[in-house]
């Protein structure tokens, strides 16, 4: 039982030509999960629609142009404050080489089938497995 | 590959005292899937939060008061002008008793086991399937 408000957060699995997956690991001065591997995107604020939010996340996180192709899958959060609600898409590279910004210090395109076996940030790790397992 | 636009929509599974899940069967007027059981929730206006869009459409389809407890999945569905994102959570029934809107005509409380025998809209079949097998 939870009796935090909820927080929408937009996530995506950006695939390459190869259908490799691309993965930004957490920089160590993160507030959490700080070394931990991380997907693209971030908060969806007040006003702003998902896609949206998630297409200007991805370019300000990866310099990358991406196209969203499909729902993928949901995870959560709790923070003791709220609880963070995860939609995860799924989209393809269109254009861009990766710049990443300060909020990651490294990055690696990986096969989907090796995402469940990838120091991700915990929240995605049951995710994670539903995907490699389907991929 | 998708290229239309995303629409969010957020949808919520209800358990009553006794763990039961409500469903919503979409009236015989209804523009897609009618005579289909549902789940209560819709469409995200433009500059709402998507917990304040789902605990409004409960009010409105149901007449519930409820308490958003959980991320329980996500869905998709693809209209010829755009794909709607479905963010799936869990809720408890605080109070009230189950007042339709013109958009059902029927209800029902299931035990979650038998989600995934219902005669659901079609994009929550796989939803349904997961989410009977871990309750």
């Amino acid at each position: 039982m939870i009796d935090r408000p909820f927080k929408l957060s937009a996530k995506v699995i950006i695939r390459n030509g190869d259908g490799h997956c691309l993965l930004l690991r957490r920089s160590s001065q993160s507030k959490g999960n700080a070394g931990k591997w991380d997907l693209p995107g971030g908060k969806v604020d007040d006003g702003e629609t998902f896609d949206a939010a998630l297409l200007r996340e991805v370019r300000e996180e990866t310099g990358l142009e991406i196209r969203l192709d499909r729902v993928a899958g949901a995870a959560q959060s709790e923070l003791p404050e709220r609880c963070i609600a995860y939609i995860i898409l799924e989209g393809q590279h269109i254009s861009g080489t990766v710049r990443l910004s300060s909020e990651h210090d490294h990055h690696q395109w990986v096969e989907s089938a090796a995402m469940a076996d990838i120091d991700l940030c915990p929240q995605f790790k049951g995710f994670a497995e539903t995907y490699a397992a389907g991929s």
